[in-house]
């Protein structure tokens, strides 16, 4: 097998990721492992693929770290063809499905990969029924960002779109509540009824919400800062309202 | 000045925490600037030294880089003389000069920066009053997590003990109540009353809060899981329940 010949953003690295997309059935072409590694992971992983009829193969290093020179790997790799996007209405479809309320996670412009992985993997724990990312200006699912997300990425439905703004506006025709993080809001995160279908919007790390984005919510929430910094990390402040969402909903 | 006479522990690299280092008062030694940077973070932080008199340095792209070779620093670097922690004494007198309940966030070896750091950013940010920090086996305050808190390892009471779960006795006997989180807990955080003194325990990354912390604990909480992922990242978790205990004391 000739390296080079694999695009990066078609590999998934690290032993944990490749577990998670194994067991999510998601379709890898190929296993690479690096020669001599062992473990009961590796061995749960070979018996997965072996399972799943995926070819193992094993790599020298030097064949290795031409492919994925980052380290980051643990010795392991998978190859998946480009990755599909959902789309809106399977989004919608999966409270439905679910028997649930909506749950929605909008990231208008998130652009670091590792604060996109937290908040997919965070969206993953708490039940989120789907993630929305604009397909402009923004991270996208790179394998960096399936990493960061501990494999969650593989087990959520992520929908591009074209346009935020108009998206939400659809997505408030099917009964949906707009709330935007923000750090002017006028209310706290917890004064709002989440117990109705949400979509919750997290803006970009510096420059939080754009304008035509912010008009479409109908709260504009804050979380309450009680010290001198002046604000929280994306993926910590979007993982605080998410869980506020949950335990509203399952309080009684 | 010759570039290698500088600890790299003894760095705070990047304009935002510099800045925020200057604003709490640190004594910073002299802020180092690459020369031809500038903006208002630049002025700001100008300002910000001469106010405080404290020397600025310009340096050419080379020594600078000699110095700090990581690409982090934004162009700002500040020397500060080697970290001195507080006393466990001066984190309980805290909260007594700020009339509020005890609040202390407990790290049982956490070993990544990055998550040593978002712990300490989410801390200061929900009004923690101190963190306690293993002497061994865990990260320590590097210039690496001063620049991951957003210089929120500036404005908070950090104290390194040798034993952790001689410690949580301690804060028992001073009437805090010792709350772990534990993906085995036998609660939802959510079960728990933060409204009393809390000491927050979150475990290390990988193997969670050791056997004889956790023998410690009034109460093992967990974060209810609803997706396929197996946990939440621990910087994340530790800002879950940290924002229930701000929910909890200030929902009257």
């Amino acid at each position: 097998m000739k390296p080079g010949k694999i695009d990066t953003e078609r590999l998934i690295a690290g032993r944990k990721p490749v577990i998670e997309a194994l067991r999510a059935g998601t379709a890898v072409e190929r296993v690479l492992l690096l020669a001599g590694v062992q473990g009961q992971e590796i061995a749960d992983l070979q018996a997965l693929a072996r399972q799943a009829r995926i070819p193992v193969m094993h790599m020298s290093r030097q064949e290795f770290d031409e492919l994925a020179p980052d380290h980051a790997t643990q010795g392991v790799l998978a190859v998946v063809p480009s990755r599909t996007f959902a789309e809106l209405e399977d989004l919608l479809e999966q409270s439905r499905r679910r028997h649930e309320q909506g749950f929605l996670l909008v990231l208008d412009e998130i652009e670091d990969p590792q604060n996109l992985g937290a908040l997919v993997r965070t969206a993953e724990c708490v039940g989120v029924h789907g993630v929305i990312l604009p397909r402009h200006h923004a991270a996208t699912v790179t394998s960096a960002v399936v990493k960061a997300s501990a494999g969650a990425t593989e087990h959520m439905l992520i929908a591009e779109v074209t346009n935020i703004a108009q998206t939400l506006k659809h997505l408030k025709d099917e009964g949906y509540w707009v709330v935007g993080l923000d750090g002017a809001g006028d209310r706290p995160y917890t004064a709002v009824d989440m117990e109705l279908p949400v979509a919750l919007v997290v803006g970009n790390e510096g420059r939080g919400i754009r304008r035509l984005v912010k008009e479409r919510c109908d709260f504009l929430v804050k979380i309450p800062l009680r010290g001198k910094i002046g604000s929280l990390n994306a993926s910590v402040a979007g993982a605080v309202v998410m869980y506020e969402v949950l335990r509203q909903r399952e309080k009684t």
